[in-house]
Parts: structure tokens; C-alpha cells; sequence
């Protein structure tokens, strides 16, 4: 490596050793000279349809890589992934926006460059990209860029949260030192200390005095990078175990302590009963917003509960600070081994139904939600990677059981429908890279298999085409449900304004540019459903594949949705 | 009208008072109850496939009728549209985005509801669009929201810019006093004055001073809402004018003085030199950007510039605060016919040659800019609106040459390529809403024009099926040269990264939804071309009509996008 090399190198380089190997964007005449250096880097180049898009893609990447990247250009491109980015901040995917700038003489001299709001000010856009992102950067300066970049890309792996870096596209092959690249960027590591033996001392106390302790998991133990040894700690300890829908898929919910989605007022009654008693909650990772938990019904009652969280341990009202989740974590898993074993009640669940079939569903009856999600599950196997869209889809996803080494993006706390069908282009770009690297799980061509309604589809129907494009492994379930349904349950059951344009959807892929041969198929009642599912091509195929599933508009899967589409509908009935 | 009415009914009531017949957007949580109100205010609603392409569309129509609104939900939605807001400020486009926040309740307690960062804080959004907005309210008291309501309204038309409103979804139905319904929202008028007698007395004797004067008509006199006055001036003192192309349609391009769009350095000669050597420049409505200065080479000499602004006259450096356009104008116009008339030189353009035609192109030939152009100026008529978006398209559809009272969307400052398909919706809403209450020039169902690359189209191409869905009389030209041409003019000319993805551009129609009789056609050649263009079913038919041109990557319309294109030539060829 020689001494000094351009900047562009640089950034591109370090994005490459934190483990980005695709950068998504769209071009545009201030980034198009950073993106020479793109490829050049050893790095792929996704241009996606549009900069929202290509946000949401590389977030999806981010969240199966850890980290991703997207460039876009000043001003229009940038706000047009603005949202996308927001999106990652709110639920910890860990985004480099960058973003190609105007020369710094237009800058300096205020001239009206196009992408300006023709006043002279360049600052805007970047004040508004600081409330979306956890560090941002404006690079003004060869000699001290190299840092400002290491900073602000240690920052977004520290938090797991996007961050923001201008390049003025004058300074794109200013030559830089390249001395830091021998040291890799790190995120800060905690030696064990007094304050994080008090804190583990204290939980494993209260966990060796618990009648009943269970845990709940959420789902930023993936940004804490806890995930493997939460898991240590719960085949150890045998404890039962939830989730909240933000950490579905993380866990290998095989175990047979592992209990499912803990819905709080919405759950069956014995689990209520049993979370409802237990005398310790140990909860890795909360991330407590309204939809991840029932509407707040899920959260533990702080008098039982231990939190691990960012960067402290709370064991009730008491808070110990700067003890980082992953030294709790490690400090926890060393302790308990040379602790006594723990003492628990153990949860029976109730004796299950026997899982609905297909031969026990008329043919020619339509597909209901109530039944549609379970025989799905039968479809799953491991490693798939499972996306299932704000909406009916999110909530009836949720009730599948899946194989261990899945992953499953569920709406959370953003929902912003229309994120998940990019983000499964880019999670599926980053399974198909470890793949190709032989780190995911054994698996040479992992399947990323989204389920999606028509009026989320609408949002951002373009990027099959990225999908097409990349001849990513796909396949997409197509709620087709005539609009909004989860807004019906919401409000406006009957309104026009619930209502989408009919498309037709499984002409979808020849439009976006697939072989005329891509696999297609509608399913409008058990019987098709049935053969589709079972149909070769569409498990075992290579490629975009999608099939457009018929539901009625007033269906919703059972549970909390279905429980205020009753409201609607007796408002409905009532005149209201 | 009662004393008291709903807050929702109050702001729609009012949108209707200033001109909004249609409201755009998208439904989300926190809206749903105020789209509840839309129809029956008489309002239509417009359900656009997402946020952004929504922004886009109420531009359009707020360009065309002076007004426009759209509804978003906090966060995603909002966030989402931002882009198209901030477009709409830097080229003054008169957009109400109305924004379905949380209840207060929840905005009080800082819940961790969806669509937050789920840290409590629900000012971050509005900060944000202060950027782009030009006033912003939001609205947490009925007895204080109408006058909240009406001053950013009024802020709104005043400046023609975007304004943003946050609407708690419990204050929706809450009871506001009507009072103040039945006194219009006013722009502030200003009477002649000492000052503004000076500064038009100043023009005047400049203008009779002035050997070689000559007008600059600039794009602002739209936002100002001096159109008339300016072209009564112009045809008034037949003083040689010319137009930049944020301007373009916006006059009567056939009288004889109106010399064309002004693209200084990039001019030819013979009118650089006259422009030269005017020794009185006056300019209205001055917008100069660097895309509509064509990079700054067409702004006149301060000191032989009078310029007609937002509120002042400036004279070479002196300006003449607090003189409103409107004002400058209407003393303008009747100073001149008091006074002597004016002496001045005339422009003779040089004889042009005979304008191409397809009889003299050989059929089996390649369609090529130089002169697609010209021969797509005779498929024009009187009250057309045409929209070209940022690329190839947007550089040679400004050459056409247009029949009076058509209407043009150029690209001129903002640039975000994918505006124009929805901006084309909401157009040909506005013009067909004109026409159907006899105010768009006679005419009974005005065509509305897109003239769009590959690339931009694929952005927000959804937006076709609104156009499907609201039967708008809409006719594409698709020009499909395979990626981002205009980028590869400024750089990277063979590189992959301006290449996107191969739709089956004509599959569109029929996949968003339209009669499968819906008219599509694509033009190969010049034969085939002219052929598509005679077709009575493309330029009297209804609809959505689509063509799709075939041009090669590497051809752009003569002028700055060849000088460019041939310098990035040279730079290949010489390995560079």
C-alpha cells in the first residue's frame, strides 16, 4: 500500500475491511467520480431504481452484513433516501450514507448550483440528515478526512445506527495518507471491572432467588452483538424464554424452552398467567416501542426486571452504568458456569392442535389468513431469510414457526411499508455473499423469501427489477387484498381511500426485465395454493420468483388486528 | 355555516376557498380520520402509491392551479415526501403538506409509539421541514388553530412555496370556531407609494434612455403572479425578448419580438452579440441558477440590469425595497401608456433553414436528438401542458418550438429526476379540473405531455397507474437509450454504473392496470416514428398513451450536453 492514495481509495477501503463488499446508490453528477473508484476497490456497485430504495437496501444488507453502505448525491438524492435512513436509525441498522457534494469552491462561494434551493446555503441538507443519524461528517480537508472518516464509521458499528459523510466531489481523488489502514477501526472493548461485577453479581443473586425467572429477548441484542451468547445463556440455563417479534428468527426457536412472541394482553391465557407471575424477568436487548410490544402490554413490570442493555445492566430501578451489553454478556456466561445450577419453574405449554393440513381445507374454498400462515411454515427451511411487510402480512407472519439459522425482518417500530421489498434485495445480496464465502451455515444459495400486500407493493414495486438485475434468489408471496387492510382494521373499513390501483401483478417480472420464463403463479383458494406450494420451480428454482395469493379485504389473522377490525365492523354495523 | 364546525372540516373549507379541488397521498394511522373529511368538503382525494411520488404530483397540480395539497402521516410518510417539499421550495410551487401526527396524549408523554425513534422525541420531523418549508405550523389548540391555519396558508400563496401543518390525529374532529370563513385569505396588496413611484419613474427613464433595450423573462414571474402583466408589457413596448427555460410556455413564444430561450455562451452568435450589446437589460422574475443560466453565462451585467423581484426593483446596484412585482407591474404597465413611446433596436434573426421534416430522413435511419425535436414540435397544439424531465429530454424538448397557452415543466434548479411522471399526474388533474369548470382556454380535455429517459422513468414509474386509475389524458414519450445519457455527458461515459436495468417499457400499461386495448407503440426509426405520431388513436385518443423511442446511449441534443459529451469522447479515446 503506498504511502499516500485518494481518498476515495480510502473510504472504499476501510468500508471493504469493516465487511461491506456492496455499495447500493443511484448516480448523480456529484457523486459520479467517487463511484469510479467503487469497483476498482474490490467493491460491487447496486444501482438501485431510486434513492429511497437503494436506503432500504442497504439497510436490509446491514442487518444480515452488520454493516452497509449507500451513495447518493447532494440534495435531491440524499432526501430522497431520508426516510430509509431514518428507518435505520429507529431500529439500529447500521447505514454509511454517503454522499457526493458540490465542489468546495461552490460551496465557499454560495454559487446557485442546481440541487440548491438557489440561496446560497449549503448546509441544510446536512443538519437535516443529523437527526437521522448518529455521527455525520463533512469532509473539507485531505489531511484530516482519514480520521474524520475512521470516526464516524467506528461510531456507526459502536451504535449500529446510520451515519452521514459529505464528499465534496473536488475532494474525490485528493491524496491522502494511508498510514491508519494498517490498524483496523475497532469498536471500544470494556475490561471486566468493579462496576460490572457488582452488576452480574447482583443478577446472578436474584437469578439463584427467583421462584419462576424467565427471559425475554428483543431484538437489539443484534446491534449489541450478543446474539451468540444470548443463545449460550439460554441452552445453559434451560430458563423458559420469549421473544418480542424484533428478535424472531435470531434464536434457534427449536429449543424446548423456547416459548414464541410473548403478546402480552393479546396472548393466550397460561402464558399471560406464567410472564404474569414469574418473579424475574431477564431481558436482553428491549426495545420497547408500541407495535414490537402489543401496545406496551408486553413490557415487564420494572420491579422484576433485569435489562441489558446499550451500555448498562438495570436490575429494577437500579442502574449500573458504562457495563456495555457484551462484557454482561461474557462476564454472565463465565460466572454461571462456575455458579450453582439454577432452580426454575419450567412453563408446560397446553397441548397444541394438531397443525391444520391442506387435505383437511376444501379445495375450492378461499384462502383465509386464519390458516394460510401455518401451512406456509411448511414451506421454511433453514437459513431462509423471511421478510413480511407492515400490515397483514407482518402479523400473520409472525404466528410461523421457523427452522433454526432463519432470519426474519418483521415490522417493528418505523414501518414504513414499501421497505421490505428492497430490503430483501439487499438481504439477499448479503446472504448470496456469505454464501460465496462459505459463512452461511453450510448453505451455497440461501433463499430470501419475502411476503408482501399490494398496497406496500406499490410503494416500491421498481427494485424487483434490481432483483432481476442481480439474479438474486427470491421469492415473493403477494398478498393481494384490494389495499390497506391493517389501515380497515385501524379506521376506515369501507372507505375508498383504503383502496389501491389494481395492477396485475404477476405480470410483474416480465415488465422489470426477467426471462419470460421466470416462475409465476396465482393462488385463489386451498387447492391452488396447495400444488403451487408444492410445485419444484418455486422452492427449489433460482431466481425471482412470485406468486400472487387471493384474500378477501376483511381478512386479518387472527389476533390483534382481527380484535379492531371487530371494532370497525360494529362501527360498521352501528352507523358510525 | 354553523359557529362551530370540525378542525378538519375548517382546513379543507379553506383549501377549497384558495383553489385545492384535489388533495394527494397516503394513507397512514395517524391520517386516516382526516381523510375522512376530504370527500365530504368536496375535496377529491388522489391515492398515490407512495409518499414522494404524492409530493411530486400536488407540485404539479400547484404549478398549473397556483395551489396544492398533500396528506402524509408523521414520519415515514412525511419523511418520505420530503424530497418532493423541498423541490417545490426551490422552484416556488404553492404545496400545503398536512402531516397526521400522534395525539397529543402521546406526544405529551413521549410514548414510543411507531413511526418515532423510540426515544420520546416528536419535534425531530418539524425541525426538518423547516428547511424546506417556508412556514410551518402545529396545530395543538382548537380555539388558536383557524388563525394558525389561515397565516400559514396565506404564508403559502404570499411566497408560493411549500408550507407544513401537523394535524394530532385527536384534534381532527375537535370543534373550531368558523368565524373567520367568511373573509377570504388575502395575499397583502401594496398601493402605489413615494417608493414604488421612484423605482417605476427610474425604469421608465432608463428604458427611454436605453438605445438597445431588451427583456429577460424569467420563470419567478409564475410564483409572482405577473404572467399577464408580462406579457401585456411585452407586447406593449415590442421590446426584443427573450425567455430562460424556467420561463418557457409561460408567453406567447409567436409574437415577433420572442426570440426563444437565451442560453448565453451556449447561444448562437449572432444572438450573444446583440444580448451583449443591449445596454438595458430589464429582467422579471430573475431565478438564475446554474441550469437555467445555462452556468451562469446568460445573467445580464449588474450595471445594465433592471430586475423585477419577490418585493424590489433594483436599478444596476440601487435597489428600491418593498416595491412588490405585482405593484412594479401594474405601475409598470400604466406609467407606459402615459409616457412617449419607446425607440429601440429590433432583433433580426438570421434566416433560419427550413425546418426538418420526415420525408427528407431516410425511414430505416436511427432516431437521433438533433432532430427528434423539431419533428416532435408539430405533434404539439394550443393549451398542451409538456413536461421533460431533468436528462436528454429536459435539454431537447426546450427547443421545440410551442403554440400559444401551452404550459412547460423544464428542468431548471432542483433536478430530481423521477418529478416529472408524477408531477404529470398531478398536471393533467389540475388542467382537466380547469377544464371542466370552462377556465383552460376553451378547451375541453387538455393533453398533458411527458417526455422522460429510461432511467427517470424507472424511479417513479408506479405513478403511471394513478394517471390509469384517474383516467388522465396523458401521452408518454419514453425514451429508452439505455441508462442515465445526461450523466454520461458530465462523466463516466461507458461506465456500467450509468446502465439500468432492461424493462419492458411498453409491458407498463398493462401491468399498472390499464384496458388492455390501452395505446402503446414504439419507434425504431424515423419510418416508424412518423408513423406513431400520424396515428389519430396517439394524439386525439384518451387516456394513458405510451411511446417508446429508441435512441442510442451515446447521442444528446446539440448544444451544452454535446459540448460536454465530446470533451468525455476525448477523454476516452485518450485512455483517460
Amino acid at each position: 500500500m503506498p504511502q499516500h492514495i485518494k481518498l476515495a481509495e480510502y473510504l472504499f477501503t476501510r468500508l471493504r475491511q469493516i465487511g461491506v463488499q456492496a455499495i447500493h446508490g443511484v448516480p448523480g453528477d456529484f457523486n459520479l467520480t467517487l463511484l469510479d473508484y467503487v469497483e476498482p476497490t474490490g467493491l460491487a456497485w447496486i444501482g438501485n431504481c431510486n434513492e429511497l430504495n437503494a436506503g432500504y437496501a442497504a439497510d436490509g444488507y446491514a442487518r444480515i452484513k452488520g454493516i452497509g453502505a449507500l451513495i447518493t448525491t447532494f440534495g435531491v438524492g440524499e432526501l430522497s433516501a431520508i426516510n430509509a435512513i431514518a428507518g435505520a436509525y429507529a431500529e439500529r441498522a447500521a447505514v454509511v450514507h454517503i454522499v457526493g457534494t458540490p465542489p468546495r469552491a461552490s460551496q465557499d462561494s454560495r454559487s446557485c448550483v442546481h440541487h440548491t434551493f438557489n440561496d446560497g446555503d449549503y448546509r441544510r441538507f446536512g443538519l437535516m440528515a443529523a437527526h437521522v443519524t448518529v455521527a455525520q461528517t463533512s469532509l473539507r480537508d485531505p489531511r484530516t478526512s482519514p480520521e474524520q472518516i475512521d470516526e464516524v464509521l467506528r461510531q456507526c458499528l459502536l451504535h449500529s445506527r446510520p451515519v452521514y459523510i459529505e464528499v465534496p466531489v473536488d475532494l474525490v481523488s485528493a491524496m491522502v495518507s494511508s498510514e491508519k489502514l494498517s490498524s483496523k477501526i475497532e469498536i471500544p472493548r470494556t475490561e471486566p471491572n468493579g462496576d460490572s461485577d457488582a452488576a452480574i453479581d447482583q443478577v446472578l443473586e436474584k437469578l439463584h432467588a427467583a421462584k419462576q425467572p424467565i427471559i425475554l429477548v428483543d431484538g437489539e441484542i443484534r446491534p449489541l452483538r450478543i446474539v451468540d451468547e444470548v443463545q449460550k445463556f439460554i441452552e445453559t440455563t434451560k430458563l423458559p424464554t420469549w421473544t418480542t417479534s424484533f428478535a424472531k428468527g435470531l434464536l434457534d426457536e427449536t429449543q424446548p424452552n423456547m416459548h414464541g412472541i410473548y403478546r402480552g394482553t393479546f396472548d393466550d391465557l397460561p402464558v399471560k398467567e406464567f410472564v404474569d407471575k414469574a418473579d424475574l424477568v431477564l431481558c436482553f436487548g428491549p426495545h420497547f416501542s408500541s407495535t414490537n410490544s402489543y401496545a406496551f402490554s408486553s413490557i415487564p413490570k420494572t420491579e422484576v426486571t433485569i435489562i441489558v442493555a446499550d451500555t448498562e445492566v438495570r436490575v429494577g430501578t437500579k442502574v449500573f452504568r458504562d457495563v456495555p451489553a457484551p462484557l454482561a454478556l461474557s462476564q454472565l456466561l463465565q460466572k454461571l458456569d462456575s455458579s450453582k445450577p439454577l432452580q426454575h419453574a419450567t412453563y408446560q405449554s397446553p397441548p397444541q392442535a394438531s397443525p391444520i393440513s391442506f387435505s383437511s381445507l376444501p379445495k375450492d374454498n378461499l384462502i383465509t389468513q386464519k390458516h394460510l400462515w401455518p401451512l406456509l411454515s411448511g414451506f421454511l427451511r433453514r437459513g431462509d431469510i423471511l421478510l413480511a411487510e407492515t400490515g397483514t402480512a407482518g402479523y400473520g407472519a409472525r404466528t410461523m414457526t421457523v427452522p433454526p439459522q432463519t432470519r426474519f425482518f418483521l415490522p417493528v417500530t418505523w414501518l414504513s411499508i414499501g421497505y421490505m421489498l428492497p430490503a430483501t434485495q439487499g438481504a439477499a445480496l448479503a446472504a448470496q455473499e456469505l454464501a460465496n464465502s462459505k459463512e452461511y451455515h453450510g448453505i451455497s444459495t440461501p433463499r430470501t423469501i419475502l411476503f408482501i400486500g399490494d398496497g406496500s407493493f406499490q410503494m416500491t414495486a421498481q427494485e424487483l427489477s434490481t432483483i432481476i438485475r442481480e439474479d438474486l434468489n427470491v421469492i415473493v408471496f403477494l398478498l393481494n387484498n384490494g389495499g390497506y387492510t391493517i389501515e380497515r382494521c385501524i379506521h376506515g373499513l369501507k372507505q375508498a381511500y383504503n383502496d389501491v390501483a389494481q395492477w396485475r401483478y404477476l405480470e410483474a417480472p416480465s415488465f422489470f426485465g426477467a426471462d419470460k420464463g421466470a416462475f409465476t403463479a396465482s393462488a385463489k383458494n386451498w387447492g391452488e395454493l396447495d400444488l403451487v406450494l408444492k410445485d419444484n420451480a418455486l422452492g427449489n428454482g433460482k431466481g425471482l420468483r412470485m406468486v400472487e395469493v387471493f384474500m378477501e379485504k376483511e381478512d386479518a389473522p387472527p389476533g390483534i388486528l382481527t380484535t379492531m377490525m371487530d371494532k370497525q365492523k360494529s362501527l360498521v354495523e352501528n352507523g358510525a
